[in-house]
């Protein structure tokens, strides 16, 4: 998947290398490959991942571009053209405050008239500096549970990744699959349910002739409302043949 | 948070006590309480969290109520009304099939209505059964990016949980705090922006008269588009006095 329409993901001061794997991992599974580090407290020696990052990162550090590493922010940010910053708690700073879902849709806006966007995250101890903050256009806040707010930094990511991907990669709302079978016809779902209705007269099923039409009608709605394919309504046939005595056909 | 209006998450065969923390805690960041368990591989002795589990649920499974533990799927659905399997992989089954976050929603509309609803997720190794998922009337998928799909089981909770959230809590989308100023009234700007064009003048800034008009527009147009606070108002006020030699006022 090209980076052309995506953000780059700058970590600040990352403490764990779990985390930078686990970061890595939540960016592959959402097509983000700009991953810079400022500043990570073990280092980022000779562009390899430590052990932990690797493990967390599932394959991903294999895969993306090499990881950039930078000793201050505002280096790294040089050639982007909109920060968003991410923070857990408010800070007093007259700046946009969106949230994920919110900010990924300018971000997917902004890139797609071909500006360049980058978010940064703080250290799993503090977060973001104030001084990064101020470095940034919009402040990016992940709504959560008051009581229980605390999200790691790769959940962070996890979670904005996920929301970019969506803002730009629109998949359909609900799919009903076939499952190698078509949909039953009108036709044959009307010779179902009138097989229905002729074998529950043989069996006398409507003791009261008043009801006759209610129930036939709720047959009808449920039969209807399972969207039935052909496959189902053959499948239903059969069991009316064979709870009545008949051989299956 | 009352968990009247919330889903219950159940694991199906889940194998690592990590991913059984990182559930929780997912479940807590976004005030989910009802967790289930189907026969985890390592059990759940005297309801009592596995340490791995304890450490990486950071403190969620002690302040939820207790985790129930279950030898079958169909038991510990028993008291549900609408049932979602989470699987990553199609399934040749005729059975609609959701994005998360569009599933979030029909979860929220179902529990506004006084049902209970409940989601599925497999174990590590090969997700839910197709007699798991048979039990369920929707599936959801979590869509990714197609060359680096796989996502740990505490990241797909975290994510479908974090969809569930915020269907049921809307949050303003843009907020600017005014971080304990007050917006400048147009009055104060426009003795701001005054200044501006009377020491400008004053300091042979407009050499050609004829591009006066649209200087000043331009000026106008940043100054407001930086919806500035009383306070920063009198900070430029004090900018212009400094730079022309004058004391600060």
């Amino acid at each position: 998947m090209s980076n052309m329409h995506n953000p780059a993901i700058i970590l600040v001061s990352p403490q764990m290398g779990e985390n930078i794997g686990g970061a890595a991992r939540a960016m592959s599974n959402f097509g983000l490959e700009d991953l810079k580090l400022i500043n990570p407290r073990d280092g980022w020696p000779n562009n390899k991942p430590s052990e932990s990052a690797a493990a967390n990162s599932a394959g991903a550090l294999d895969i993306m571009p090499p990881v950039e590493v930078f000793k201050n922010t505002a280096d790294a940010l040089k050639q982007y053209h909109t920060i968003y910053a991410t923070t857990a708690r408010p800070r007093d700073m007259r700046k946009p405050v969106m949230t994920a879902r919110h900010a990924a849709q300018d971000i997917a806006d902004k890139q797609s008239q071909g500006l360049k966007t980058a978010i940064m995250f703080g250290g799993e101890r503090a977060g973001l500096t104030n001084d990064d903050v101020a470095l940034a256009h919009i402040i990016i806040t992940i709504p959560t549970n008051p009581d229980f707010s605390s999200l790691n930094l790769a959940q962070a990511v996890l979670l904005v990744a996920n929301e970019i991907f969506q803002a730009t990669h629109k998949a359909p709302e609900t799919q009903t699959p076939l499952g190698g079978s078509a949909p039953v016809s009108h036709e044959e779902l009307n010779e179902l349910i009138t097989r229905f209705e002729t074998e529950l007269d043989n069996h006398n099923f409507f003791r009261n002739p008043d009801m006759r039409p209610t129930m036939m009608r709720n047959i009808r709605n449920a039969l209807t409302r399972a969207n039935l394919t052909d496959q189902e309504t053959r499948t239903f046939q059969g069991i009316i043949s064979a709870l009545i005595g008949n051989k299956v056909k």
